[in-house]
Order: structure tokens, then sequence, then C-alpha cells
């Protein structure tokens, strides 16, 4: 039963089928939806969207917090439903419609949406449809094991729809602090200055007048596909916290290190695994997505606290923690991606970045979307905001791929996500290459010295000497500069002799 | 005479030549120096290094706030006495040694310098030196027209020169706001809210027994060459004053816009000027350097606040400012570049950023420091602080340079200072491109029908046109992306045909 679950009761009028509520969904409306890294995601109003676009014309502008989960973005795509897609997404039927032009996908900064919102940049939407544990006496909404842009959104919208998850442990409820940002001119600091502080509310505070809809549903929670670590991403692992052991030896880093923020996805949550033999401990992580490792850290008396904006795990894993909740609980926050991933909060905080590239070139410029420079894998996420403002921003990759065609060290990136800027240190199998207070030449020298594979160790060394060579304070030979990535196109592989 | 100039009498005993204070300066030491945008730089100190570099050999880290003036930079780089400089230079003979190898230039943004020496990214100076106008009673340092990094480079540093500059108007005095933030983990929330909070102290409050050396000097303020608007920077400020009245109007910005940045030199400059016959009263400046055109925007009544880390003016608006500087001095204010570049700030207060391109692609990815890729020009100085945090992020430019030869508009940039995610409104004379909540290949459209030059125009479609066909969230032709700065050195013109 749901009446501990809806304790307004006068909301009780308001639930309805899937398919009711989707009908306050019209043709061309920008419509919000919860959802980040495939936690959180309402799963029933898309299915009921997909199914009626199967009979009339119906588009929609689609605004969430991050990827969607069980392929909703997919069925989406397929039924011609996406007109416009905001700020991320991570499924492959999706990701061919943006590559063929078929879905406008905007690609930003995760911290920067509701912003944009406000600013009247993107439009704010017309229906909110946010997946939910409870709704309180007062009419808020509990979101379940995301928060990502659902505060904002719903705040924003015209109207809400809520999908009430029965099969959602209620415990979720009280790991929320949901804190948003006044408005203009009159915004205040955001006030968080530990990772364990609490700054806002546990419920999404809105009128509950503009709950317009309400649709029970009981899915499990999505799981998240993780590939165990390999020997590659060991050898990462092992660079990495060679360099965290020296930092701390020489007075750079305190023994729990400093928060840690770490990207989506089974090389960083490899990574992260990495930490539980070490001999850190009191760790936090200040993140986005607390994957599998986080409750890995917990379970190994490494971690002491963890904030995020959602909790995505294998299936495994998910089972365990979200039925043992209640062990947990007072060491998680889930918060608005906002806070989560805010410059002010990321840089006061000081923390550790360490995210995924897709390849970085001689002068450590990060491409992390884009495949061949064109082809949009699923986003540049939260790792722009993170890097930008991180106190040590660490790209990790393994250093080849597809058996060797690809190199993910290159002469010049295709893409640049994250400028050489922004980047402190690079690792893969191979090495780490600390960058830190090098002038570009001498960051071409420990990058190739440390990170490239023996393969293309010839030909980097023999592209970075010619353009060297030329002069300039980052030497390329611009008829070159992408030859490798075209060899690739072209060829099949990126040295061109083979 | 200097006596109310240096008011701990204690120091009196300091004062020193120039050549005996600049032997404190060791071979291989780290120095940080005081000077942003050519203003309120150490002037006795280079000059007496430079002398000195002619008999003995000297090599030294040179960390300021950012460009020097009186071609101090040149001397320096000429003398052979620069091994490692940063965070930002614009010196034509410096810049040639950068470009040749001989000088490692560490390109930083510009909020970010500090921070990365806290951190141990970057060494601690031995020896800051800082131009003043005078020392208070309690030994703390008063510096002139920037403060720049002055004052973290006075703190962190082992000992402390001072020139004492009695050329400067003693009215300087008052107008420093200077904040530092706490180590981690203890920071707390920068407590500025509004352009015109003060959150500081007037003075850098070192501990005086640091002081080794005060050097008198009585040098006049820098000017800063400056080229008066014409038919290009005119229309540029037109379209985006219309831009602005349009926003307005559609509620998106209030009637005195936003606290703005301005970048340095003539356009950005220019552009500002074109606000005085505007409608727009009331304006805030939350800036880096504070140029001619805010000066202007004061006298005519339009400017309410400004607050920079730099007065950087052209000589006669510069002889003019620092006599009749009690006029002015109630409405202006001086801070650390960590404060007023600060990301938490800029973000928290909403500002409108205004920098220069130096060339832009068909999808809004912008290069401001690398010409054809290679050569660096000055450094990406304070434009990524901004731009990233900007409630509206503009860049503009000229659509064409030396005679038509080159495009500003190309179909990739040849090097990537802020990407596509940061840009939000491009301008050249030919018009403006709005890019806001825009796919990659809406944005191009919008960049090619409004930013090009005619006699490119037809070139940048055809690219377009036959990239978009061969799909891709981004579409490239790999094998013609950087053609058209091919084509620039092997012909001296981007276009092939001619």
């Amino acid at each position: 039963m749901y009446s501990e679950r809806i304790r307004l009761v006068s909301l009780h009028d308001r639930i309805m089928s899937a398919e009711q509520a989707a009908a306050l969904i019209e043709d061309g409306m920008t419509v919000g939806m919860s959802g980040f890294g495939g936690a959180g995601d309402a799963k029933a109003i898309p299915a009921a969207l997909v199914e009626r676009a199967g009979r009339d014309p119906l588009k929609i502008n689609l605004i969430t917090g991050a990827s969607l989960g069980k392929g909703l973005d997919g069925l989406m795509a397929e039924a011609g439903l996406l007109a416009r897609r905001m700020p991320f997404q991570g499924d492959p039927v999706l990701r061919r419609a943006i590559n063929a032009g078929e879905v406008a996908f905007i690609d930003q900064h995760l911290s920067e949406v509701v912003e944009q919102m406000r600013d009247g940049h993107i439009p704010t939407p017309d229906v909110a449809v946010v997946e939910a544990v409870a709704i309180t006496e007062r009419g808020h909404i509990v979101p379940t094991s995301s928060v990502g842009n659902s505060a904002s959104l719903a705040l924003a919208a015209k109207r809400v729809i809520v999908e009430l998850n029965l099969g959602c442990n209620p415990l979720l409820e009280g790991l929320h602090d949901i804190h948003v940002p006044a408005d203009r001119p009159d915004r205040q600091p955001i006030p968080l200055v530990r990772v364990d502080d609490r700054i806002g509310t546990p419920a999404i505070e809105i009128d509950p007048a503009k709950i317009a809809a309400i649709v029970i549903c009981d899915t499990p929670e999505t799981a998240y596909p993780m590939l165990p670590p390999d020997d590659e991403t060991q050898a990462i692992a092992n660079h990495l916290i060679g360099f965290f052991e020296r930092e701390v030896a020489r007075g750079r880093l305190a023994g729990n290190l400093a928060p840690l923020q770490v990207g989506v996805g089974s090389i960083a949550n490899a990574v992260m695994h990495g930490l539980i033999e070490s001999s850190f401990s009191d760790l936090t992580l200040y993140s986005e997505v607390l994957q599998d490792s986080a409750f890995a850290l917990f379970d190994a008396g490494r971690l002491r606290f963890a904030s995020g904006c959602s909790i995505t795990l294998s299936e495994d894993c998910g089972r365990r923690v979200f039925a043992e909740l209640g062990k947990y609980r007072e060491r998680l926050v889930l918060r608005p991606q906002e806070i989560s991933n805010h410059p002010e909060v990321a840089r006061r905080l000081g923390i550790i970045g360490i995210n995924t590239a897709l390849e970085f070139d001689i002068y450590g410029n990060v491409n992390s979307t884009h495949v061949g420079g064109t082809r949009m894998m699923n986003g540049i996420g939260g790792s722009g905001d993170f890097t930008r403002n991180a106190r040590l921003a660490i790209f990790v990759t393994k250093s080849i791929a597809k058996d060797g065609a690809i190199s993910s060290v290159v002469p010049m990136v295709s893409h640049v996500d994250h400028t050489e800027h922004d980047v402190d240190i690079l690792v893969t199998e191979q090495g780490l290459a600390d960058l830190r207070g090098l002038a570009p030449r001498e960051r071409a020298r420990a990058i190739i010295d440390n990170c490239v594979h023996p393969d293309y160790h010839a030909a980097l060394e023999d592209y970075f000497e010619r353009a060297s060579r030329r002069g300039g304070q980052t030497p390329h030979l611009l008829g070159e500069a992408l030859s490798w990535h075209l060899n690739l196109e072209e060829r099949g592989h990126m040295l061109k002799a083979i």
C-alpha cells in the first residue's frame, strides 16, 4: 500500500495510470525528467510516451539530470520522440540518432544546466517528471537514488508528474540534501565547507498544487554494467596510488588525501578499487555518481563519507546496498548536481578529480566526448566542472584501444573538452605524467616518456622532434597533426605504415 | 620626502639602492613580482637584474600577476635572465624567446596561480618584489595601481623587496581590498556578494621583518597604447548593444544589465566605449583590468562602480585619472586577481564576460593564444576564469585580419582555449551569433550566417555542407579541418585559390 508513501492525503486523488499522466505532455513541449547515471529516472512516463508516439505525432525537448537507464533514451529516440536532448546521454540507439543529426543534442557542463534555465538560455520545462520514494505531509517530493536536476526542474515546471516507485527502499528518505541557490542579484555563498555538511532539505519543496499526476510503479533500480578490473586498470591504479604516496611523503597531500571525485565508468571504478589495498584511510568522496567502488571502500573501512548526486551500482552490488541501506545511510548524502558539481564548492574543498579520457595529446589537451573528432560518444558530463576547479585534475585511460589500432595518446586531439591549462596528471597503464608547473614542450616530454604505448612511441617522438624544430610555444606540424585520426578513418589503424 | 610614505620608522634603515636590493636575488631563485596589465609593476629591480646579468650569469623563474609594462619583460628576456616565466606576458621580445623555446612559459588561468602555489604545484618565491605607494605604521604594504598576485607572493616569499614609488598619487591608498582565502581544509566561502562589497584590508599584511629592502623610485605610471575605435569596432559594439537591448526587452537582463567583465585590448575597450551612447545606466564592472573605457563610462554617468585588479590606462587618460583620483576613488576597488577572477564570485554575481578571440570555429570553440596553433601571442590571461563562469560569455573579434589573408572564423580552430561548452555569443563587425541552447550543427549555422566575412562565406559554407553529409555530432573533414591554417603558412592566404 502507498498511503505511508503519499503522506499528504489530498494528493491521493491525483493517482492515475502512466497513460493518463503522459497525456499531460503535448507535442512540442519541453519536459524535464529525473535521472542521473541511470539512477532515479522516471520509467513509466517515458514508456507511455513511446507507446503514444507509435500512434500520434509527438516530439519533445527532453532535459534530464544526466543519462537514463533501462534503454529509455534509446526507446524514445527510436520512437522519434526526441527533438532536442540535453545535457547528457549514454545510449547506443540515441547516440546513433544524434550522430545522424536526427536529434539535436546539447552537450553541457552538468552544473550549468539549471543556471542556463534561470538565465533564459534554455527553456523552462512545461512538465517535470520525477521519480520519488515518498511524498511528504507537506506535499514535497522525496527523490529516489539520484537528485540530478530534479529539484530545479520540478520547481521551474508548470506541472509536475510524480512516479512513486514502491520498489525503492523507504530508507532512501533522509539521504537527500536539496539546496537551490537563489536568483541573482540576491545570491549568497553556498554554505557548504565540509563534504559531510548538510545545507538543504530532505525533500523537493514544491507547491503540491503543481502535482498534476501521481503514477504508482514498482520497478527495481537500474543495474549499471561494470567491467571488472584487469591488468591495465590495476596498473593505472598502482601508478596513481604510488603518486599519492609520494605526494603525502612530500607533505603536499594529507594522509587522507583530499575529497575525491571519480568519473563514471569501469576504468575510474577500477582505480578506486585499487585504494582498498592502499595505506590511505579516512577518505571522503565529493563526487557525482557513487559507484560500486564507493561501497567497497566503505566496507574496507577506507571511506569515511560520500557525497554525490546519484547512486549507480552494478546488479550484485545494487541488490546488496539497496537492501542494506541502513548500514551506509549516515555516511551518505545525495545533492542536486548543481551543488555536487558546483565550481564554488569544488574549488573550496580542493578536490582530487579523477576522470576518464577518450584520448589526450602530447600537450595534455583531453578529448572525452568525440570519436574521431566528430562522433559523440556520451557527453562531457561533469568532467569539466571538476577538472577546471580541482586541486589535482587527473585523467586516466588505457594507452591503446581496438587491439592497438588506436593510440589514446596522439599528436593533437581531434576535439578538445579539457584544455592543457586544466590538466595536471595523466595516467595510462604505461605510467604517470606529472604536468604541474611545466611549459608545453616539457609536458610533451613527460607524456611521451611516461604514457605512450611502446608501439606508438617512436612515431610520437618523431612527430614531436620534427615539430619542435619548427619552433613555437606548442610545436605542431599542422599538416600532420590530425593524420593519425585520418589514418584510422581511412585505413583502420592510426599508424600509416601498418 | 618619504617619511609619510614609510610610516613604520624602524624600516627606514632598509632603504638601499636597487643594485644593493637586487643582490638579494641569486641565480636559480624563484622571484615573485608585482605587476598586472603593465600597472603596478616593480621597475627598478628588473632593471638592476638586467644590468647584473650583463656581468654575471643569472637566471630566475619569474612569477608576476600578469604582463609587465615598460618593456621590462623584453629587457629581461634579452638579458637571458628568464629561465621560466608565468602566468602571462605581452612583450614582443619575450614572445620571440618563448616561441624559440628559450624561455619556458607556463600559461595559466590567472585566478589559479597562487592556488597552484599553495598546493605545491609551482614553487613558492624566494623573494617577492612589490611596488608600493606606502608602507603603513604596522609595516604593511599598500600596492600602487594593481594588486595582481602581489599579496600572496609577498606572504609566501621568504624575503620581500619594496619599491616605493613616490610618483604615485598617495590617494591610491584606500583603494585596495586585500582578501586571501585560507588554506584548505579550513577555507570558508568568499563573502563577496555585491560588486562594491569590501571584504579585506587596504594593505598587504606581511610581517615587516620580512622586508629586506626598500628601494625608493619616482617612476610615472606605464601608459598602455590603445587604438581608437574604428568602423569595425563600432559595428561590433552596435551588434552587442542591440543584443543587450533585446535581452532587456525580453526580461532576460535588467536595465543595468549585469556586472560586466571586459578583456584587455583595443577591441573590447572600443565595445565598452559604445555603451556611452547607449540607454543603459547604473552599470557595474567586476573585471580584471580597468581600462580607459571604465573612466569614460564614469564620466558619462553610465557606470556606478568598478571592481578590478589593475588600472591600465593610455597616456592621456592615465595622466588625467591618476591626477584626479579623488574624483573616482569612492567608486573603485582593486582586488587580488585570485578574487577578481575567482570562479566562485564570477558565478555568484552572474557576470557578462566580454573577451577578444584570436579566432573561433564554426562550432564556437575559441583560440585566444596561439597563432597558427603553435606560436604564443600573449597568454590565456583571465579569459578562461570569466568565460567558464559567466552568465553570458561573449567573444568579439574582427572577421578578417592582415588585409583579408586571415579569416577569424575557421573550420576548426588550431588551438582551443575555450570550448564550445563555454561560449554563448560571438560577435564580429558582420553580426552576432547567439549560440545559447543550440546543438553544434545549429551553432555552425548561426555562426556562418552571422559572423563570417563575405570573402570567406562560400568556402566555410562548402566545408560545413560537405562535413555535415558525413555525419556526426560535430561534423568535420579531418583532412581539411586545419587546411586554412596550412594554406596561410604555405601561401600567405587562408584560401587555397588565391
